[in-house]
């Protein structure tokens, strides 16, 4: 894929907190959304993710109440709940980043099938974490990382351009 | 974008370990993997990640040392370092998070751009941190998450379908 495309597909991912209300997402894109986050790596390919699927605007204004900067979620369409396997109980140490990786990737497939989302930040805080395990009865042995709300933009965003050289070291610190 | 050409862009994505002895990666390529890597969301915007990236055959070879999985570090052409600001000196709690996600984009660059590339897990497995930290000069409050791996490929893996049903659930666990 030539340069341009390619970055094309990473300007295109915006946090985007305004959704057109009561627009649809169809099962093809919830499809596309979760395969893409399936594709993530993860360390020895243990896949420690679950993904909660939530169009049920109750639990989703209950995530309102336990989370102060969700309120985009009683417009949206959906929003899918990323629960790692934490290693209490088999999982494993790179649970974070593995969930983090697939995550991006629904990022990046939300925003390239024309829809809009933001990652909502759940762990390490704890009492989001408690929140969000009481209202989706995760298990003790799993965590919630964060929660992705989607749907359908009603704002644009324009390309932010984030390249910054000072960021960049050569073979040393 | 439709469905097929997006989700070819994760599948794309496999971890290669087999690299061609002195291939060159050009300094355009190299832009693209970081500038895609920078692109990616992080907590309030923070962008607490920096990259070092290696092409001294000599440090590469000393993350062999201290990294038991790193062999094809002998003939990958370079490899960056993501090195993430930990919340002990303000950096942030969702570190590990932000610098997953870039590590994912320069993944998903590298691979689209006909490389390869692998996930070296570091964080937290603490004697390849304290690895890393000493070979290139890392200062206390900043922590290496993992390495990447970045050269030609000199295998060709099929794409993978990981996909599984099992893992996703409906408004509720």
């Amino acid at each position: 894929m030539d340069k341009e495309k390619l970055l094309d597909m990473f300007y295109k991912r915006r946090s985007i907190r305004k959704f057109k209300q009561d627009a649809v997402i169809t099962d093809s894109e919830m499809d596309t959304i979760l395969r893409a986050a399936m594709q993530a790596p993860s360390a020895n390919n243990r896949q420690t993710w679950n993904f909660i699927v939530v169009d049920d605007r109750d639990k989703m204004k209950e995530i309102t109440k336990v989370h102060a900067y969700s309120s985009m979620l009683r417009t949206a369409t959906a929003c899918i709940v990323v629960v790692g396997e934490t290693p209490k109980e088999g999982g494993s140490v790179y649970w974070q980043q593995d969930c983090a990786a697939a995550t991006e990737n629904m990022l990046l497939a939300i925003a390239n099938l024309g829809l809009g989302g933001v990652w909502l930040g759940v762990y390490p805080r704890e009492e989001r974490v408690q929140g969000i395990k009481r209202i989706f009865n995760i298990p003790a042995d799993k965590t919630p990382l964060c929660v992705v709300a989607i749907g359908v933009p009603d704002e644009e965003k324009a390309m932010e351009d984030r390249f910054d050289p000072a960021k960049i070291y050569r073979n040393s610190m």
